[in-house]
This record gives structure tokens, C-alpha cells and sequence, in this order.
């Protein structure tokens, strides 16, 4: 599927490309839909076009040059999951272990964003073969996961990254996750597999379904924001103690920035994980950071070891995940897919969604 | 000196205390006027009165009990920098090591804002003889320091840890410190001291003199923000790199609060110093700390290991301290060196003001 | 009871103390037999005598002044349980939150150890009432647990601290424990909880009921190190990675140590928990340590926040946590427990044991 | 200069390679020789030959292609110092800012160990020109310091990892560094540069000249250890409390593993950073890593951030370095420079050599 220009997605050919020592063939078995799919579909982001979109695979090893074969420590037939950025690995950011601000690569070097001039073209995941460069970031998964699951590495890694790594949750700690979208339940299971106490997740009236998910999950508590106050309902919850940790992953909503600061206790820790766009906060008092020494943590995408344990965590077969997958789709109906995560299809009540081929 | 009502200190007489076996009488030298002091003067800070002013103290120990010599480890005749709170010791936060969060002593359980009508009265530095109680904070100081250096202990602390511990500086990264106050310079002195590479200070047209002081204690480059556009400066002094680390000390200026997330380098720290009471911050944009995967630090007060880090310095005699020192003045001038401090002396430019009884 | 002298444990009554506004009065439901209470009643500790012995205690307070009940966020009818030591809570390490390095306290400032000629004599655990002085760490803990259940708080606290906070465990992270004891077991409940990945128990052919045990709190593998060869069989399970964390709680194994250092990955971490005594470690070729560079971390005893995580945990009720204790006695049976404990026992395996006044 | 076999180093001429997108040719200004060179001049070290030896080199760029540009952040007629190793910046070690652990690479994969027979031959330091393959690790530099003294990065590299960075060298800490070489003195300058309060360096009677230098760079304390006993001196000089931070550097001398734990404070920080080869430490006590909870580590050579600090301070001008430097030889006399670095020259004391084209 290639988007030729907004809402403009047709299905088209490519040839294979040949693979070398450094390089392999990815034969995609299901590519995830990301929240920032549809703003690239609708043209809200700058994609160089055409493009084949989908930055959230996983697929089979087709064919693998030697020396990508060492250095990914996989083989021909193996399942892999493939990150979404292209890094250097050279520059003196990937060198220092932060790839996600690689300085040799040029814009848009991520799966899903470049173009179908750049050869060999296929550079996304909604496609039957994807091309693995040299650059590209694989971590071995069993092929016993069903595809449809296994692709839930991308939102389980945020989980892991901003609720776990980022804020270096410890076992016994408190959590308020601020939306319960698949990243916000992604952060109730990354925090109930590494120990958290209490978790409370809050979410609209209209995501019920949602914050059901999200306590089958095992968070203890939810909130409905349009009915409860959340301030004072996570006061009653933590008997004054307030939040040792608040991830807020709401789109847009930009008091929720407010919010997590209020929710977070003395010393506590707020992730800042949903993006808002050109709008400023309102009412951000800087003195509540300050008394209360508050650390305030931007987390932008996801990295090496939060994937690889969110891997292991599909792996494990612990989670009932399928529960978090709500919509298998083929290919072709990648438009409708898109439309369903937006919310953009009535009577549909979609959480994650897959694209198969 | 005894407060008693706003803008009313008077000078009064107490018994000297009967010391026991936890216990201590300390003989001050000398005791540092914070910004603070000067808002408690005007009735601004809720305190109870009447009080003896003063949590900067620098004194001799005059007598200890056996209990207290081994804890503090100190004797009689030994010179002690004292820290402004008085914890419990005893409870979570405490015995955790974040006593500036303890919870098991009452309200204002700290010197200076104790009032007088707790035994034995002598809880403030503004005074010939202070009260150590088993729970004051003593760091024991060579007696070859000057007493009017030796209060510098305080705004130095806050610099170690502001620009030092919160932000994890490492040898070589950027700083930038907004504010040229006391505390300003006292994060030139410690990020100097603990290798930063460049560091930056800015202020206002009228704050030349201490901008010139900043460079006298090695910072790099001093911005005048009325005269030079403050992020470009920053962005050409560090080749378009900006700060690992920005340290906000500004009083009441919500503005910095934006411009120093704007001056930080993609995964930089922000150290928010300065207090801004209840006027929200203008213009934040969330996203550029999410985008920047930027660290936000609040920073309220000082801690055990920077002070002992302050009192080091001082006492290795490396710096010239004397100059960041502007005035020495008798306990009965208390209420002009309030003023002094404030700014409010025309015709008088004060960065650092000692009372000597 | 009161030891008088190396096995020599009496029966005795002291006057139950008064109670003032900063200390508090325990009633005794249960105090777990350690270790180290064996070598105590021996005689190969130097402990000052008569004593009581018991430092892993829980109770219920049965009364409190106000200054304590602030202080520690308890009231009278709380069940609490007490950590072991009683720091001074006002010397610079103390202050620092390192209280296990108190220097403020007297040589054998803990429950357990201090004896009864300081009044007001009720200084341990094998009693029906403890005192508590207003040095004592106290951890609410629900009443609901069986109080033989409650003191684990003992050796699950070392689990945490151990396995999980001194060595940063994350999740799914390669645990091998040498050594499947109370505090091996503790290490595996702890590592699960934390979402360590695979974990490996090691023990000696006559502890294979203490490794089955730990198979049923999580281990994936154990292995008994008389029929198998340690580090090859940790490399096949390990697909040649080795472990990431290596705990050695083995007692008197001294060459532990060297297979420690042999089983931990490169950059991996090898805490050391359990004590040798005066052999020294043969072997030990120190470029592995170098080469590998590894983190090798002493550990001893337990601090705050893993005692707080292991009575979170034992309130959870979500582990079978009554199969790790093995033994009710009541107090008069205290002999028969350490030496049960000591497996002196022909007979019997014990794994927990608990002394119920 | 190339070697085919122990003891034989011969002059021979290669052609100057094509440079394409990803790679550059260096002009080699000056090469370091370092302790392993003479090891691998000897044939104590398995490295495939005919080699051209030579891994810490400074030079200009003479050619580079465009994408190499843009990664390294280097122009032609730069000068760069050039890390060691090759590592492949993609496998998981690499990935995470482990590249020292890098699986993706062969054995050998770094400068001065790669034989001629892989093309383009050019891969030691000990020559005129050098190629910078796209895995090179460069660090820009200031043309103006003289080249033997750039290349000191290499020692000061590992001055700032093993006694500031892998300890986390607090401001105001004690150190003690075992063994006045050029690493140890790098170990002062690095600590003094950090803030470390207190710094002690020992060695031997006849090392009084490099303890003479590890004063003038700033320690406060040298002891010779044949004519004092280390630790009673250290324990006087630190008035009983020990050192924060121990750094051994010291090669085959296994005692000094022991020694180093017991001059370090309870929670302190020993660093090995000296190899012994296959010899056990002797009399090693477990129980006192255990008693004292310290953290041994492992260090084994130098990373990006600490390499970036070295270049950083030579750039400074603040340190006499051209008193470490003592011999700058032609490459003819690469020989001579092996032989003086390892003592074999009588009544010449060389600290640090560099070979200049």
C-alpha cells in the first residue's frame, strides 16, 4: 500500500530487492496501526510522499546476509520484530546508547517514512515484503505468538519505556496512568510485571470499555474524569500519599500536563508521553515542581530494552493480550483501519489493530 | 533580634539553656541573610511570632553533651556550619535519606522560624547564643575561615546541589544558570568545581556587577537578556548544541521557566532553583520537553552531602570567596542589611550580607 | 527468654515499662528465627549477656505517645514489623539515609542484641512485649496475615534488597541464586516480582526440598550442584549469555565466590549476601572481573524500602508464602527451633521458623 | 612500520586508499604508545600478523566522504584522536552504548590489531597515513596542542573512567590510586579535574619520580610503599575514615586486589583497572566486600564520554601535560620507544612516549 498524497492509498508493486552481507528481507506476517498513522494518512505530518506507511512490524526472515546475521544474532526463518528507526550507529549519539537522537542519518530514516524513491522502495509495513537495511534494529520473537499479538511489541515497549525505565519505578510504587488508549493499558501491564503497588488509570466516559480493559489488566482503580474529580478521588485511593509515579499518554489534552503534577507526590516522578501539539499549558504553577522537587521526564518513542522486554513479555504468554487486540485486518482495507483507530467508525470500539497480508 | 510583628525586630535577652546529653550551645559568629529572611521581615511567610530570625548560622560550640559529640562528631571549641531544618530522624522519609521531606517533626521546625515561646527560645541565628538541638544539622568547619565566608556555606550548598547533584553534571557538559544572585554564582563556583566545560550565566542590564562577578568565578560567557536575544546567544556560544544542563535561580520570573526548556540540548536537564509564587508559567509548550526527552528537575533547598561539599570548598581556600562577599554588618544593623539585600539601599550593591554579633 | 550464656536460654518476667511520648510498647505475635540466632545461642557470636534474643519480630502496639505515633504513622492496635537495628537517625550517615551505617549508636544498638541490664530490659523478640524506643523502624502491615506469615518481612526484605535493588535488576533480566535457603527463596519471590526473566537456583543435593521449593515461587531451573557441573549448565540454559544478576547467598562456600564471578555475563552484576567467615577466597583470578567488568556488590543486611516492598508484598496474599514457613513453636520451644533451624534436627527440614508467645 | 613476528618491525610502504561516502583517510600527527604495545611486541598477545601496530593515534583528515562528514561531525583538515576499538554499531550491545561489548565485529576489529592481509592494509597508528573505516570513532581536537601532547587522550581517557565515571566520583570524595603510571597520574588529573577532595597515589621506591609528578598534577598525598605501610597511612591521613573511591592500576600485582579493599570505607568503591594476568589475589576475605557493602568494578579500557572529557581538558590548556609527556621519537625508532616504556632502557625514565611520522 502506497499513500501517494493525503487519503490517497493504493495497492502497488515493487520488485525484491537482492540482499548482500549486511542486509535481509523481511516477509511481513502483520504490521501494527500507530495513533500517528492517521495523522500521516490525513496529512498532518510532513512524510516525504510516495511512501509505503507502517513502522510497527513483524515478520519472517526471508533471506539474510552473513554479517547482518551475526551482528542481529538471527537467522533465515527466524520472527523477528523490527523498531522503527534507522540509526547511524555511528554518530556520537548512537555511540553513546541514544540512537533516538542519531545525528547521521538524514530526517525521516525510520520504517514507514521513507520513500518509494529511495530503492529498493520498500521501506514500510503495510506491504508484503518489507527491506531490512543494514541500519534496522530486529529482536528475535517465537513463532509460536500468534502475528496479530505479536506485533503488540511496539505499545508494550512504550509501556515498559515510559512507566517503567524512564521513571525507574520500583517495586511497591504507586502509578496513575492519565489514558487508557493501548499505550495507557501498555503502561498497567508494564507496571504490574515489574512490581507496582497501587495503579490507577484514568480515562473519559466514553472509554469505559477502555478502563474495563485496563482493571483486566490489573489496574486497581480507574477514574472517569467526567464524573469523579481526579485529584481527590487518587488523594482517597493513596490515603494523602498522592503518586510516586504519573505517566500521562493523553493526546492533546493539555491540563493533563496540570494534572500529573498535582497527582504526583513529594519527590515523585511525572512522564510527559502523549504529545498536544502548538498549545501552550494552562495554569502550570513552576512552584509545585519546585516544592515539592518533582521530576518532570519527556519520553519520546521507545528504545532497545524496553522492546526487548516487551518481547519477552509476549513471549511469556502470561498477559491475556488478545484481549488488547480488538480489529485483524487485511491489507487492503488498511484505509478502514485506520479510520476504526481513529475512532472515526460508529458502533466500532477499536483499542489495537493489526494489518495482515 | 526578635521579630515580633512585621517590620518590627527588636533586641531582647534570654537565659542561656541548660545542656544535657544530646544537646549543644553554639556561640554564633556569624549568620547569612537569605532572600527569604527579607520576605519573613515584610510578613510575607506565614511565621509564628514572636521569633528569632536566621537559618544561616556559623558558630562555635560553646558546650555539647556526650550523646551529641559522638553523633555529630564534634567536640567543644569545634567551629559548626548548622543546616536551616531540625528532622526527626525517625521517620520514612528521614530514614530514607530525604530528611528535607520529613514528616515527623511539626510545621516550621527549622531554625529562625521557630518561635520564642518554645523552650529554650534560642532557635535563630540572629542572636549571641543559639540552641542546637538534637536534631540540628552540624557540619564542623576549620576555624581559619573569616566567619562572614564561612555563612557562604549556604548559597554554596545550593549551588552543589543545583547545578551539581540533581542534574547528574558530568566533567565537560554545558551549563547554563539563569540568575546572577548569590546562588547564581555559588552554580558557577560548584559546576567549575566539578568540571562542567562551558558555563553560561545571564541577567539584567542592572546586574553587571554580579555578571562580572560570575566571570571572575569562571563563567565562560555572561548574556545580558535585555540587550542580547538569550536562546540565540546561547545557540552560538555552544554552536548550536545548547545546554546539557540549565539551572533557573530567578525570582518571580515565569519567563525563565519557558526559556530554559527552550536552552536545552535534546535529553538535556532542567534545574528549576527559583521560586515564582502563584503566577503560571506563560507559553509552555509540553511537547518540547516530550520532543527533547528533556528532564525537569525541581530543587527546594539543600542537602547533607552539598553542604559538606560547600564546606570543603571554603575551607580548601581556592576561591576567592571574599569577593562574592559584600557586606559584614553588627546584629543591631539586621534590619539594614534586610534592606541591603532586598536591593531596597540606593546607591548600594549587595551580593552576599554576613551579621556578626 | 533470656540467654544467660552460650545454650543457656532461661524463662524470666521484667515490669512491663512506661510509656512516654516519643517510644511505644509491642505485644510480641511472632518473631522469626534467623540464622544468626543459632550462632548467637552458640556462643560464637559476641553478644553482651543475659540478652533476649530475636531481632524479626511483629506485634500489635499496645501503646504509643504522640510523638511516636506521628513520627512512624501508627497508632495503638497497628501491627507493625520491626526492623533490627536502632539507629541514632542524626549522624551523617543516618542523615544520608544509610542508617546501617549508623555512627551514632553504641555497638549493638539493635533488637536482639542490647541487654537487659539497659533498661528498660525488653530489648527482643523471643518475649511477649518488646519496647520501643524511638530509634525503632517500624512497617504497618495489615493484621489480616497470620502473624508466622508476617515475619518473613525478615528474608523477603533481603530478597528485594539483594536480588533486586542493589544489583537495578530489570525486567526480564537472568537471575541465578546460589544457595536455596530462606534468603535463596527470597531472592526468587523478589526477582518474580520485579519481572526478572529467567531465574536459576542453585543448591547441594540435600537441599533438593528447598529447590522444589523454589521451582513453586518461580524458579524456571535448579540445579543441584553435586550431579551437575554450575556453570556449564547455567551457559546451556543461558544460550551461552550467561546471567546478568548472580546473588551467592550460600554460607561458609567460599568458592562461591569464584563461581560467581564465572557465571555472571559481561557487564553483569554478582551480589554477595552470604558470609564465610574468616577462609579466604581461593582462586579468585581478578581479570575476570576486569575483563567481564563487572559490578561485584556486598551486601548486608536490609534497608527501608525493601522491608516496605516485602510486607507490601506479604499483604498482596498473591504467593504461597505459607510453604516457606515450616514451623510454629511457641516460646518455651525456642531451643528446639534454633536447632532445628541449625538442622540439627534428625528428621526434619526446616525452612521458616516462627516462635508464637 | 610493520610487525611479522615477535621482535621484528619492519619499515614497508602501502598505497594510499580510495575513499569513498563512508570513510575518510587519516595523516597520523603522532601515535602513544601504550604498556600493551610491548606485550604485543614481544608476542606475549595473540594478535594475527603481519600487523602494523599503534591504537591511540591523533591526525589531520586528509580525505573524507560525505556521509562520514555528517556522522563524525569532522571536515577535512580536522584533527581528530581516533578510539581504538571498531565496533559494528548495531548489534544489542552496540545499540544500547555498550559498543565495548560488540558482538557484530570479529575478533581483532580495532586499530593496531588488524592485520595487513585485510584491506586496505592501513590500520595501525605506528604509520604515515591511516584509514578511517565507517566504523572509526573519532573525536574532533584543537590543532592547536601539539601532537605529542594530543595524544594523551588515551591515558586521560581512562583517568576519567575509572576514577570519575565508573565510581561516580563525588565532589569532596577521597581517592586513593594504586600505582604511579601514566594511568594512575591520568586517575589525579581526572579526580582533581571532578572535585575529589582528598587524593593519595602510592608506588614503589623506584617510582619516586612519577610520585613526584602525581604531586605536581595534584595529590595531596604519595606514599611509597616499601618504605610505609599503606593502609596505616591512609588511615591516617583520612583521620580513620578510608577512601570513597580505590583505583588499582597496577599490572601483575595481585596483593594490591586486597589491598584496595581495605583501604576503602564501608559503601565505598573499589576499581580495578590493572590486569594480572592468570595469578589469584591471595588472601582474599569476601566478608569484608560483604561487612563494608562495597562495589568492586571492573574497568577495561576507555568510552566515548570519557574519551570526550580527556579531549576536552588537553584543549583546556589548563595542565602542565607536557610533564607527563617525556619522549617524542621518529617512528624509525619504534623499537627504542617499546623498549623505554616498558624500563628496559637503563637510566631512563619515560612515563608517557609518542611516535611521530
Amino acid at each position: 500500500m502506497v499513500q501517494h498524497a493525503p487519503r490517497d492509498l493504493r495497492r502497488e508493486e515493487f520488485p525484491i530487492p537482492e540482499i548482500g552481507r549486511e542486509d535481509a528481507l523481511l516477509r511481513v506476517e502483520a504490521c501494527g496501526i500507530c495513533g500517528s498513522d492517521y495523522e500521516q494518512y490525513e496529512g498532518a505530518l510532513a512524510v516525504p510522499m510516495p511512501v509505503i506507511p507502517g513502522h510497527e512490524p513483524v515478520g519472517i526472515i526471508e533471506e539474510i546476509g552473513e554479517d547482518a546475521s551475526r551482528r542481529w544474532g538471527v537467522q533465515r526463518g527466524d520472527r523477528v520484530a523490527v523498531e522503527t528507526l534507522l540509526p547511524c550507529g555511528y554518530c556520537r549519539e548512537c555511540i553513546q546508547g541514544r540512537y533516538r537522537l542519531c545525528r547521521g542519518t538524514r530526517a525521516m530514516s525510520a520504517f514507514g517514512y521513507k520513500p518509494v524513491s529511495t530503492p529498493p522502495a520498500l521501506w514500510g509495513g503495510y506491504a508484503e515484503y518489507m527491506y531490512l537495511d543494514p541500519h534496522a534494529l530486529v529482536h528475535r520473537m517465537s513463532r509460536a505468538i500468534p502475528p496479530e499479538i505479536a506485533v503488540l511489541f511496539n505499545p508494550l515497549g512504550a509501556g515498559f519505556r515510559w512507566a517503567v525505565d524512564l521513571p525507574r519505578l520500583r517495586v511497591g510504587e504507586t502509578v496513575v496512568v492519565l489514558g487508557p488508549g493501548q499505550r495507557g493499558i501498555a503502561c498497567v501491564i508494564a507496571g504490574r510485571q515489574a512490581g507496582a503497588g497501587t495503579i490507577i488509570v484514568s480515562g473519559l466516559s466514553r472509554d469505559e470499555h477502555k478502563l474495563a480493559l485496563a482493571r483486566a489488566f490489573g489496574a486497581d482503580h480507574t477514574i472517569d474524569v467526567e464524573r469523579e474529580d481526579l485529584v481527590r478521588r487518587v488523594r482517597e485511593i493513596t490515603d494523602g500519599e498522592m503518586a510516586d509515579v504519573v505517566v500521562d499518554v493523553t493526546a492533546y489534552a493539555v491540563e493533563a500536563v496540570t494534572q500529573a503534577i498535582d497527582l504526583a507526590r513529594r519527590n515523585g516522578r511525572v512522564v510527559l508521553g502523549g504529545t498536544k501539539g502548538p498549545q501552550p499549558v494552562p495554569g502550570l504553577l513552576s512552584d509545585k515542581i519546585v516544592g515539592k522537587e518533582l521530576a518532570v521526564l519527556g519520553a519520546f518513542g521507545v528504545d532497545w530494552p524496553a522492546y526487548e522486554a516487551a518481547v519477552r513479555l509476549i513471549e511469556s504468554g502470561t498477559q491475556p493480550l488478545e484481549r488488547l487486540h480488538t480489529h485483524t485486518l487485511p491489507l487492503a482495507e488498511a484505509e478502514r483501519g485506520l479510520a476504526l483507530l481513529a475512532g472515526k467508525v460508529a458502533g466500532e470500539q477499536a483499542v489495537h489493530i493489526a494489518l495482515v497480508p
